[in-house]
C-alpha cells in the first residue's frame, strides 16, 4: 500500500460540522477508530437527505422506503493524527467516482483550524432496489446533485 | 431516592452470557454507563426474538414489520462495581411487572462467577400497534411467555 | 412508580445542542433508547470541562488524570415522543442534588422548537478519588459552578 | 480500485465468535456498517490480550499503561452479503504483514456456517512509545505470537 497525503480543505467542496461526544474517546483518550465512520455515514446520509435525496421512514413506523437503497460495499480510513472529545470536528465531502449505480465518496476530517486533514476515508453506495437487491441507475436527480461535489 | 442494594443470581431465572468490546470501554478504563443499555436491550429482544415473540425484519428491506412495536418507554441502571472489556458479562432477566399493555423488566449484571450484580437496572415496554402508536392488549402468548420469568 | 411529566424549556437553566447520528436511529426510525445515555453523559461532561471541571487526559497518553473521578452510580430516562436523526436536539442541564461528594444532574431533551420534553433523565456522579475510589467532598469551585445550575 | 473477492474460513488460522447487538441492526434491519470496526477492534485486542501482549489499565484507574501503544493508521472493511442482529459472526483473523513497528492484519467476518466471508477488512496497527507517540520496534515476543498467524 501506498501511503496517503493529508488532504487540504481546499480539496473539498461540501462541508458539515460534527459534534463529539465523551463516549467516542476510547481508553487512550482519544477518538475511536471505529467512530470515525460513524460521522461518515453521518455526512454522507446528512448530505443526501438535506438534498432531497434519502427519505427516512420514521413517519411510517417502519424505518424503511420503498426506494432504491444506498447499499455500503466498501468504506476505508487513513488516521494521520489523533481527534478527541470534546473537540468539534470540520468534515469535508466531496464525490470521487460517479458510477451507473454506485457512488465513491470521499471524507476528510479536519480537527478545530486545522488545514490539514487528521484523517481520511472513502465510501461506497451502491444503489439496489429495496425488495430485490439488485442495483439500479442512479436517478438524473441524484446524479446531478453529486455532479456538483465532484473532485477534480 | 432510596438506594438499591445488588441483586444475587439466584432472583433471575432467564440469563445471557454478553461479550464486551473494545470500544465499550471509555477513558478510565471500565465500561461507559450508556454501553449498559444496550446490554439490556438485546437481552430483552434476544429473549422476545428466541421466543417467537419478535421478529426482526431484515428479510423484508423495510427493517420493520406490521407486529405491535415494543416502545420503550423508560429505562434505568444502579451502578454497583465496574465492569471492563475484555470480561464477559453475565446478564440476568425477569418480569418485574405485567401490565395490559406493558411489560416491566428487570435486568441484572454480574462480572465472572460473581454471585451479587454490578449494576441492576429496567426496562420498560409499552406495546403499540406500528400505524397509529396507540397501545395494544399483550397478546396470550406473549402473557404466557413472560409470566414464566416473572419475579417472586 | 409515578409517572412523570414532561418538563419544559423553562425548567432548565442550561442548554446544549446536540447532533445526532445516522446510526442513532434503530430499525423503527428513532433514536434508540440507550443513544440517549450518551446524549447525557456528553452533556454533564461537556459542562465540566467548559466550566474548568473537569480535564481530559488526551495529552498524556493515559487517557487519564490524577484528579479525582466522577463515578456514574445511577442513570434513568422517560421517553415521552421519539426523537430521530437527522434532526437536532436541545438538551437542558440542571442540578437536582447536591451532595457532599454527590451530584444528582437532570437533563430534559426537546426536539426541534418544542417545549415539552420529548425525554428527560437523570444522571448521579459520585468523586472519589482515582487510586483508592473512596468518596470525596466535592471542591468548593465545583459546588459553585453546579449551584449556578441548581434547580428551583 | 480491482473489488475483492471474499475469502474463505480456510484462509485463517484464528478465530473468535462475535455477539451482535441489538443496536447494531440499523433503519434497513442489518449491522451498520462503522459497527464492523467495533468488531475488528474487538477481535485484535481480544487476540493482543489473550495473549499476553497488551495490558488493559483499568485497574490503575487511569485506563491506561506505559507499555507501547498500537496506534490505529488505516483501516477498510469490503461488504458482501449483510449481517443482522441476533445472528452470531464468526470472526477470523491473520497478519497480512509484520513490519518493524507495525502490523497489518486482516479479518474476516462470517455468517452463522457460511464459509464465505460475508465481509471482509484490514487493520494497521503502528506501536508508539506512550509518552512521545514515536514508532518503535515491535518486541520479540509480539514479533514470535503474530507469525503464528501468519497469511500464506
Amino acid at each position: 500500500m501506498s501511503k496517503p497525503v493529508p488532504h487540504s480543505r481546499a480539496d473539498y467542496p461540501h462541508f458539515l460540522p460534527l459534534q463529539t461526544r465523551w463516549a467516542d474517546n476510547d481508553v487512550y483518550g482519544h477518538i475511536n477508530n471505529a467512530v470515525y465512520y460513524f460521522y461518515f455515514d453521518t455526512l454522507v446520509n446528512r448530505f443526501l437527505i438535506d438534498n432531497d435525496l434519502l427519505r427516512t421512514g420514521s413517519s411510517t413506523g417502519t424505518g424503511g422506503t420503498s426506494d432504491p437503497i444506498g447499499l455500503v460495499v466498501e468504506t476505508g480510513c487513513s488516521y494521520f493524527a489523533p481527534l478527541s472529545f470534546p473537540d468539534p470536528i470540520m468534515a469535508g465531502l466531496r464525490v470521487a467516482k460517479l458510477g451507473s449505480s454506485s457512488v465513491r465518496y470521499e471524507i476528510a476530517l479536519f480537527a478545530g483550524d486545522e488545514t490539514s486533514a487528521a484523517a481520511q476515508g472513502h465510501f461506497v453506495h451502491v444503489y439496489v432496489d429495496a425488495a430485490e437487491r439488485r442495483p439500479v441507475a442512479l436517478s438524473d436527480k441524484m446524479r446531478g446533485t453529486l455532479s456538483k461535489i465532484l473532485a477534480p
